[in-house]
């Protein structure tokens, strides 16, 4: 079948995306999330990362192209992404999974926008939010508002996840150039326009949370 | 609603049992699995647990519950089996999903043969074997191919295994008298036939493994 060559690399690390997504938000959940229904309700939105990573896997094996292969030049990126944004308290946890993946949650939507419609409706089927929003924004908001002072210390982890997320980004493009190159096709306008969208979705998911 | 008043324990301890071994095996296969692929396996079982639990949540919230509190009084002993049997490598991990929480489903299984057919199905619909076994079975068995000195190890794991279970169990009967009864509701005999049952399951999951 004939794709563009940075399609597999693009499921790719959307797979793994998703499923080390998956494993870090039960993690959080079992040792951060203050009650067992805060517990279930994170937990319920990591097994829907777990779908997605199926869903991904799926394709990827439909293509041709074998799902290990295609995630492993991925895994130390994100897994160093996720060692380096380990949150140390539950409204961290949730501010990682609105904002961090938020950011690259982006990245990859714009990356499939060139792709084949197949592709590009798969990315945004997997990439869709469940709720997720609504979850992290309300429960920031309740914390800020029972305790004023954490907004100030979670604005400050929201730029940190940023700058992980762009630095983890920088590394797998400067090794996957097929992938890359996706997200800027039409050259160096695509690239304003690019870094204007991810600016733009990231100062509303901050405003959102009030931070 | 009419119940049986073991019914809202026996939902309520299989719940965070399910939502903590969903736990559980996802981290195992994140820092067990000797690949992605591996972990992709383990972590669909996991998913599926999660799936169970909530089933029986809802089915607690329909009851009348709240599914918290249901759970709650089963939260430190199902956290103590967890911490220790903590496996220290992928076949470990193995046999534990196989044996040990197979002998804690075979606990649940009979404790809710004398309910309501209603809640008997539910059980019997959460504690279904999705291809757990025949994964589990298959890897250890390749493993001790791999590695004759493996066996008598993992034998070892297996009892270590048991014992905390029925020792965490019997921790659970104690504080939880309504839950206990419903194992043993016609007397002695039904103990004797219960743990029949349970040691016959228990030898048939061995030498499926080949211990």
């Amino acid at each position: 079948m004939k794709e563009s060559p940075g399609v597999v690399d693009l499921l790719g690390v959307l797979a793994y995306a998703e499923l080390s997504a998956y494993a870090r938000m039960t993690e959080d959940a079992v040792t951060l999330a203050p009650s067992l229904g805060d517990r279930a309700a994170l937990s319920e939105l990591a097994v829907t990362e777990y779908a997605h990573f199926r869903l991904l896997r799926d394709r990827l094996a439909d293509l041709g192209a074998d799902p290990d292969e295609a995630m492993s030049p991925f895994v130390e990126a994100l897994d160093a992404w996720h060692t380096l944004t380990r949150p140390s308290d539950w409204l961290q946890a949730l501010v990682k999974t609105y904002v961090g993946d938020g950011i690259a949650l982006d990245f990859y939507r714009e990356a499939a926008r060139h792709l084949d419609p197949s592709i590009a409706e798969l990315v945004d089927e997997v990439l869709v939010d469940e709720g997720r929003s609504q979850f992290a924004v309300e429960r920031v908001r309740a914390g800020i508002e029972a305790e004023p002072a954490a907004a100030a210390r979670l604005a400050l982890w929201a730029r940190r996840l940023v700058g992980e997320a762009l630095s983890q980004g920088q590394q797998v493009a400067s090794v996957r150039p097929e992938l890359a190159r996706l997200l800027v096709e039409s050259g160096p306008a695509d690239i304003s326009r690019l870094f204007a969208t991810l600016q733009e979705a990231h100062g509303k998911r901050m405003a959102a949370m009030g931070l």
